[in-house]
C-alpha cells in the first residue's frame, strides 16, 4: 500500500462539522413521513412525531434513573415499539444498548449481562422470572424497568423501578441530546459460536449511520424496492439479533410504516401481515419455511401475495424460493453476520437477469449477491491471495467495510483471530463470479472433504430440499477411513408417517449427478429420517449438535 | 449543549476501518451496473468497466507527469467523460481537483488558478488561447494536457504535454490507489459574490462520500425516483458548478447511464435528450425556460414527455413549472449553494400532496422542500433564535451538515463571517412550515423593505412571470424618500415588438392583491420593459448589475 500525504486544511475556528450520530436517522424519518405509523401488535399505534417524542421521554426517564453516557443498558423484550425507542434513546444519550439474546440458556444470558457490565435493564414481563433468578448475581444492575402489554401488578422479588408506559407518561417531551464523538459505542450484543462463551460485538454511532445509509441505498435499488415511506415493514428477525439486521434504523431513516409483532406467534404474525398490509419482512429460511408451509397459507385462506421477504442467516434454497413464489411471495437473499452489522451483500440481480423469467432468476435470488456500497469483499485462498472471479474458485470470504466490529468485547485473542492480516474473516467459503456476485458454498468448518475433494454441504442441502417428501435437511461430514470424510444427511419428512426412502432420495440426487451439477462422490453415504433437526438460538442448523447426534 | 463522555473502545491491533474515500463510489457503480454506458455527445461511449479502467489510466498519466498527493489539478473542459474521469482519478491519487469556472472573465480565471496554486491543467481546445494568454503569469503550472474531440495539431505557444486520449492509451489499466485520511481535500472551486474576488470553497473525501449517500437516498425517494441503474442521466448544470451538484458522483454510485453533452449547444442537448432517452437532468430555471420555449419543443416536433428535471440555483416559478408540465416534463426543486456541496433540501412532496393533482402540487414543487438526510436547517431571527415553523415567519436560513465547506480557502475574515455562531449562514431568507418544508423568499441582500414591511422580490417575480406576454422578470428595491424602498420590475417581453404595457401587468398583479396573496404596497412602483436581464456566470439574475442599470 502506497503512503501519500494529501492536503488537510484546517476549518475556520467557528465552523462545525457534525458527527455521524444515530439521532440524525430519526430526525430524517420524522421530516419525510411525520404522519406514518409505528404499530405494536394489535395493541398500540402512533405516528413518527409521537415516536420522536417518546424517544425524548425515554431519554429523560433513563437520565432520571441515573443512566448516563458510557453506561450499558440491557433490553430483554420481544420486538416492540419500546425496543425501537430504546434503539434510539439509549445511544442518543451516549449510553450503550445491549440487546440481550433471550433465546440463550439462562446461564448464557447471565454470562452476557455480567460480561457486558449492564447497569440498567428494560425487561418484558415474560423475562421477569428469569432475571429474578439471577439478579443477585448481577450486582452492577441498579434498576429494572418493567415492560408489560397489559396493566396489572407483577409479583416478583426482582427490584422493579416501575413500568415503562407509566413512567414514560410523566416525562417532558423534549430532551436536549448531547453531541459527541461519532466513534462512541452505541450497541453491544453477543454471538454464539460453536465453542466457548458467547462473544460480544459492538458498533459505533458512525458505523450504524453508515450501515443505515448503505442499507437504504441497497433496499431502494431497482428490483429490490423494499423500503420507502409508502411501504409497511415488519421484522421477523428478532431485534436482539444484529439489530434486526439494522432494518429498524433504515426503516426509520426512510420513514416507512413499522409494525412490531411482539413475541413471534404464528397467528399474530399472519394477522398483522394481512391487517397491516405488510410489504416487506426479513427472516431466516426456517421461519419462511414455516410460513409457506402453514395450512392457512397453503389452503389459500390467507393471501400473502405481494409480500417481499429478504432471507438471510442461512442460504435460501431454490425449493423454498419457488414455493414462496407460487404463493406470490417475492424472496431475495442477503448475506452478513453478527460481526458485520450485518449487511455485506444483497442479491440485486444483474441487469439482464432482472429482466428474465422467474426460473432464470431463481438461482440468482438464492445467491448472496453483490457487495453493497462501501463494502470490499474478497474470496481468497489459504495464503490470502484473491482467487479468480470465475464463479468456480472456492475460498474464504474476507471483508473490509466501515461498519465491522473492531474487536470482540474484552477478547484479545479471538479478536486478533477474527482480524488476522487486516481483513475480517467471515469463516464462509464461497465463489465470486466475474460480475462480483457471491455464492456461499459452506462454513469453513462445515466443508466436507472426501477423497481430497471439497463437497459443499449447502449445495447438497439445497438439492435434497427439492426432493418430494422432504421438509428439512442437514448435511454434515462423517469420518471415513477410506475417504477421510463422507457426506451424511439428516432429513425431516413432510409427513412423519410416510417418510421418503433413502433410495428415493438417492435416485432423486442421481439426476443432478447425471446432469453434471454435482459429482458422484458428493452423494451422501447415509441418509437418515428424523423428527427434528437441532437449531441454534437464531434458527440456523446447529451442525455441532447434529454431529453429536449422527 | 451538554458535554458527556461516552465509551470509545480501542480496535484490536489488526482491525481496519476503511476511510470514506471517493474511489468507493466508483467501485459500487461498477458492481451494480458494469454494462451501463458513459456517453459523450455523439462522439464516444463505453461501459462502466472501461470507465474504471480509464480512471486508473488517468491516475497513471497524472503520476507519470509528476502530479502527486496534495497537488492541485485544474480542469477547463466542457461536460465530458474526461471530466468525469478527473472527478475520480485526481482525488483518488490524493490530489485536489480544481474545477475552473470557464464562464468567469479571463482576469477572474487567472485569479482563481493563481489563488488555488494549480500545478497541472487539463485544458479543452476551446480554452487553449485563453490559457496561452496567461500561462506566463501561472509559474506554478508545470504541465498542460490537451483535451480535444477531434484529432489535429493545435498551434499554440502554450506548452502542451500531449493529448488526453493519446497519452491515456499508453497507460496500464490498473493503478494501486493509496488509502489516506478521509478528511483530505478532494475538490476546490470558486464562487463569485457581489463584491470582491471569487472565494474558494473546498470539500473533503468524507464530505463528498456522505453528500453522495444523502443525495442518493433523496433521489431514490418515492415521487422523486430520479436516479438508479435503469435511468439515463444528463447534467445541464456545468460540472465546474459545484460538481454539477454532485450528481455525477451519485449517478456513478447508483450505476446510472450517464450522458455528457460537452459545450451546451441547444441542438446537441435536444438531440441527446431524444436519442439517449434521457430520464433525468438538472438545471437552473433560465435554461429550462430556454428549452420549454424552443420552437422545436413548443411545436411538438420534439417530444420530451417523461423527462424529469430538478431545478435549483434560483427558485422555479409556477408558470415555468406549469409550462413544462404541459409538455410532459416533470419538474421539482432542490436548494443549496456552492458552500454546501450543494444539496440541503429537496421538494419531496408531503405524503398527502404527493397524491393530489398537479395544480395542488404546483406550489410545493416550486418550494425548496425538506432538509435531506443529515442536514440540520433552521430559520432564525436576527438574534439567532429559531422562528416558529408556521410557514409565515421569515428569517435567515442557517445550516449544519457533514458536507459544508469548512472555510473559504485562504480567506480568514470571510470564513468567520460565513460561520459566525457555529452555523453556516446561507444569506437566504425563508419560511419553514410545520412539516419542515422550506420556502425561500429572497436573498437577504435582495429583500425590499418598504414602509417598514418586507416584500419578497422572488414572490413578485414569480407572480409577474405568470402574466401573459412576460418572458423573464427581475424585481429589485429602489431607494424612495417616503417609503425607504419601493419595488421596481424589469421585464423581458415574449414578443419584443409587442410588449405588455405597465398597466396590463399592474392590473394582472391587482388580482393577487384582491385575493390576499400579496399586500397592496408590494405592487411595483415602476415596471420597465428591456431586451435582456443581466445574469451571473451561472445563469442567476445579477441583481448587482440590475441595480446599476435601473
Amino acid at each position: 500500500m502506497t503512503t501519500v500525504n494529501p492536503r488537510i486544511l484546517p476549518p475556520t475556528p467557528s465552523a462545525t462539522n457534525p458527527p455521524l450520530l444515530i439521532g440524525e436517522l430519526l430526525e430524517t424519518g420524522v421530516r419525510m413521513a411525520g404522519d406514518n405509523q409505528i404499530v405494536y401488535r394489535d395493541l398500540s399505534r402512533h405516528d413518527y412525531r409521537r415516536f420522536r417524542e417518546r424517544v425524548h421521554q425515554l431519554a429523560h426517564l433513563l437520565s432520571a434513573r441515573g443512566v448516563g453516557a458510557g453506561n450499558v443498558v440491557a433490553v430483554l423484550d420481544w420486538d416492540s415499539h419500546r425496543y425501537l425507542e430504546a434503539f434510539f434513546a439509549v445511544p442518543m444519550i451516549g449510553a450503550i444498548l445491549h440487546t440481550v439474546n433471550v433465546r440463550l440458556s439462562p446461564e448464557q444470558i447471565h454470562y452476557t449481562m455480567e460480561h457486558a457490565e449492564d447497569t440498567f435493564v428494560l425487561v418484558h414481563q415474560d423475562f421477569v422470572p428469569l432475571l429474578a433468578s439471577m439478579h443477585e448475581r448481577l450486582p452492577l444492575v441498579h434498576g429494572y424497568l418493567l415492560c408489560q402489554d397489559e396493566a396489572g401488578k407483577v409479583d416478583t422479588p426482582l427490584p422493579l423501578v416501575g413500568e415503562y408506559e407509566a413512567l414514560l407518561a410523566g416525562q417532558p417531551g423534549h430532551y436536549d441530546f448531547p453531541t459527541f464523538d461519532e466513534n462512541a459505542v452505541a450497541t453491544l450484543f453477543y454471538t454464539t459460536g460453536t465453542t466457548g462463551n458467547p462473544k460480544g460485538v459492538f458498533f459505533t454511532h458512525r458505523q450504524l449511520v453508515l450501515h443505515t445509509l448503505g442499507e437504504a441505498s441497497t433496499f431502494q435499488a431497482p428490483g429490490f424496492e423494499l423500503l420507502d415511506r409508502n411501504k409497511v415493514y415488519m421484522p421477523i428477525t428478532p431485534m436482539f439479533h444484529v439489530h434486526a439486521w439494522g432494518v429498524p434504523y433504515t426503516a426509520t431513516l426512510l420513514g416507512a410504516t413499522q409494525v412490531y409483532p411482539g413475541r413471534y406467534e404464528p397467528e399474530m404474525l399472519v394477522k398483522l401481515l394481512v391487517s397491516e398490509k405488510v410489504d416487506f419482512s426479513h427472516c431466516v429460511p426456517t421461519l419462511l419455511g414455516m410460513v409457506v408451509g402453514a395450512e392457512a397459507i397453503t389452503s389459500g385462506r390467507v393471501d400473502l401475495s405481494g409480500w417481499k421477504v429478504l432471507v438471510g442467516g442461512s442460504p435460501l434454497t431454490e425449493s423454498l424460493a419457488r414455493k414462496a413464489w407460487e404463493l406470490g411471495i417475492d424472496t431475495r437473499s442477503a448475506y452478513g453476520m453478527s460481526e458485520t452489522c450485518p449487511l455485506l451483500t444483497a442479491a440485486i440481480l444483474p441487469c439482464d437477469i432482472a429482466e428474465a423469467d422467474f426460473e432464470t432468476q431463481l438461482p440468482w435470488r438464492c445467491k448472496a449477491g453483490v457487495a453493497v456500497p462501501l463494502v470490499h469483499l474478497q474470496v481468497v485462498d489459504e495464503s490470502g491471495t484473491p482467487l479468480p472471479q470465475d464463479g468456480e474458485s472456492v475460498g474464504e470470504v474476507r471483508v473490509r467495510a466501515p461498519w465491522l466490529t473492531q474487536a470482540y468485547y474484552k477478547e484479545t485473542t479471538r479478536s486478533e483471530e477474527l482480524w488476522r492480516d487486516g481483513w475480517l474473516h467471515t469463516g464462509d467459503v464461497a465463489t465470486l463470479d466475474e460480475r462480483g456476485f457471491l455464492e456461499i458454498r459452506d462454513r469453513i468448518k462445515d466443508v466436507i472433504k472426501t477423497g481430497g475433494e471439497w463437497v459443499s454441504s449447502l449445495e447438497l442441502e439445497n438439492l435434497i430440499s427439492q426432493c418430494p417428501g422432504v421438509a428439512e435437511v442437514a448435511v454434515i461430514g462423517v469420518a471415513d477411513e477410506q475417504w477421510g470424510e463422507r457426506p451424511a444427511a439428516l432429513v425431516v419428512p413432510t409427513d412423519l408417517n410416510n417418510p421418503p426412502s433413502s433410495e428415493a432420495i438417492q435416485a432423486f440426487l442421481k439426476r443432478f449427478v447425471d446432469e453434471g451439477h454435482i459429482n458422484r462422490w458428493a452423494l451422501p453415504s447415509t441418509i437418515r429420517c428424523v423428527d427434528e433437526i437441532p437449531k441454534t438460538s437464531v434458527g440456523k442448523l446447529d451442525k455441532k449438535r447434529i454431529r453429536q447426534e449422527v
